[in-house]
């Protein structure tokens, strides 16, 4: 079951890289991919000792060229053959989506490290990650009006909230490949490096997440930001961090926050992810596809 | 029915240009004006050889100075004469409002090329368009608050969106003019170019939309980004998205849209927005006025 | 009752200067200082002559250092000591919500002048203000993950709203301090001062709107935009645009407005936010804690 045949999993002290490793392929996606992907991600949700993961694709050419179009059963590289009655039905279920939406499930930071060419659900993946580096030689494109299809893995929901809606707009409706640099500019990405220094700046920021912060914090950070901010009111946020600082700030990594602050040292947290959350979490109750 | 006298509407080839023409006046807003361009949007929607619509204005000073506040028939620039019972009668409903919630509405790109003044509506109309360019002597205002009056047209829906919340406040709270390159800066213009190329620009960017995209594909994806990006969670737009997705890529533009790209050729797609959107479509209710 | 301990409020003409006065502490937050900044902006916003607020921190270090993390009684610098039988209690509710809830509702224009450090509650507190203003040596920082609680004072809802997803994402996972140049980019902050000119220039913002703009076009104008843009579709912006449109352009404030600027002069409005604000203000049912 740990075993992956178009990803691996390598955990490196407390940084998880997923790897799209269809090089062959420019790393396209398909269902096995798709199902692994998740499968890795129950793995380091689960594995206390992992404080962030970087995703990156194998090779020097792409981070994933989008969905495969020329699979080698011949299925269809977007959605399920099955012919079903109604569109509510569970095989309807784009897949982009059904690993977005595990995604924004994630307990610990995602980090993008684009290394190439990122089109169709290479590039929507990325968006319900955290932070997104690329190299200078990436290229981004949310292709789907120029395949006569619409854009995927719920990413009219995310690419707004991350490069605005005017931006995704344009994007969207071209369909065109842009480069790093305007990915850069529009704040799809939040640096460009040169290839051979892309995934160290990936660790680094990793690391100054798991070297500074509680795991149970970021985990509760990480819920909140994303799902709050979706809300109508500010009293929506009061009513879940007003609960969370009481809990929290009883609790021990409160102590040692405070402790290693006031005594100028780094912090070592004690609090697990798997066993300390607060009570209250989840505090939201998830919708299902309908 | 097909004339106007406020408003002229060309189309050539794909690309229709509606233009505010009142140049003696500054292109100034009135009922007319109001009534001709949701004319001329409901004739270029339900005109498949349209596949994007560019705004500008007559003349080389204004692009709309706003509502025209010294009208020929002496009536209150802002608002219906009539007096009401009750302020849910739709004799109140503001006439910005009525052509930018008509602009939402669009199937087609919409593309405002603001050739010069754009203060109050004529600033807050561009906001429901997807595209802004701008000349280097367009000056902007969002101005109400130096008129006695409040942000109207949906505004205070449409520019947070935009520009961001911070930038709209400020440009809202002080009511100033201000120059194309701080709407650059902020936003709300996507590029500033000079007077003379200003046109050219906004029809080689419809053009690249109406060379290279399934009119099917970008009228799903306008009504997708603008609606499900206002929704509190991901799985709204994976409903929506999985949907579009089975059924998009059962049919004819998807075939064309993939063998276009294996073969690098041009596509030539065969859908219709009058007669080709999926069965679901829409798949919202239209709130009403009350 | 006027007299504050931990603060200070001034009026110079249309301008109220409230200031955090702990110098010796950094500025640091405590329960006092809460209640005297509601209590100041209750005066405030019962005040007439008063335009526009600014929030200055005093001494030349810190605009606020965050909650007093060793109170001189020892207390929590989070939560109320009481332990509570239930989180709805409302014991549990943060301090710094509570702040920042009480300036959502303001009427007035709030402006920061952020003269120094600005981290934790100091940082969130100034993301329920309008506007945004530095000094070059002022440093912030979304500390809470690395004191082991969360972000609070509804930052969840405020920092997205401001700089967007991802920068909210990075600074709170990380919790970096960084400086009023990265603050900028974001924008964080509107503009970057030397220390001198801090103050002068938040006044200068201040006064544009006091000098320019109706009080109830403003205070109008800041309930719509913050609330109103984050509603789900524009129609409910046209329900209520439409109806302050339609009061306001029969009131006396629209009569001076449209007469000053047609007589290009600077106007003077009778219109007050205690007294003539539309009679379907507040148009909204405020959520409570629950």
């Amino acid at each position: 079951m740990k075993d992956y045949s178009q990803i691996t999993l390598e955990k490196t002290g407390a940084i998880a890289t997923i790897t799209l490793d269809r090089p062959d392929r420019m790393n396209a996606y398909t269902p096995v991919m798709m199902d692994e992907i998740i499968r890795a991600m129950d793995d380091v949700d689960t594995d206390d000792a992992i404080r962030a993961v970087i995703f990156t694709g194998a090779g020097d050419k792409a981070f994933c060229a989008g969905a495969d179009l020329t699979p080698d059963d011949g299925a269809s590289p977007f959605a399920s053959a099955d012919e079903v009655a109604d569109l509510s039905d569970e095989r309807v279920r784009d897949g982009g989506g059904r690993l977005t939406l595990r995604l924004f499930r994630s307990t610990k930071p995602l980090i993008a490290a684009c290394n190439g060419v990122a089109v169709g659900v290479g590039a929507t993946m990325q968006l319900a990650m955290d932070m997104r580096l690329a190299s200078d030689n990436a290229r981004y494109g949310f292709v789907f009006a120029r395949r006569g299809i619409v854009p995927e893995a719920a990413s009219s929901w995310f690419l707004p909230r991350i490069v605005g809606l005017p931006t995704a707009l344009e994007w969207c409706m071209t369909g065109r490949i842009f480069h790093a640099g305007e990915a850069r500019e529009a704040g799809l990405v939040r640096s460009v490096h040169a290839p051979g220094e892309l995934l160290g700046a990936a660790r680094t920021l990793a690391l100054e997440i798991a070297d500074n912060t509680s795991a149970v914090s970021v985990a509760m950070t990480r819920a909140m930001l994303w799902r709050l901010s979706a809300t109508e009111h500010p009293m929506m946020a009061h009513r879940v961090d007003s609960r969370a600082i009481y809990t929290l700030s009883r609790g021990k990594d409160a102590v040692e926050g405070v402790a290693s602050f006031l005594e100028k040292r780094l912090p070592d947290y004690p609090g697990k992810v798997g066993e300390d959350m607060p009570g209250f979490y989840p505090w939201w109750e998830e919708p299902g596809y309908e």
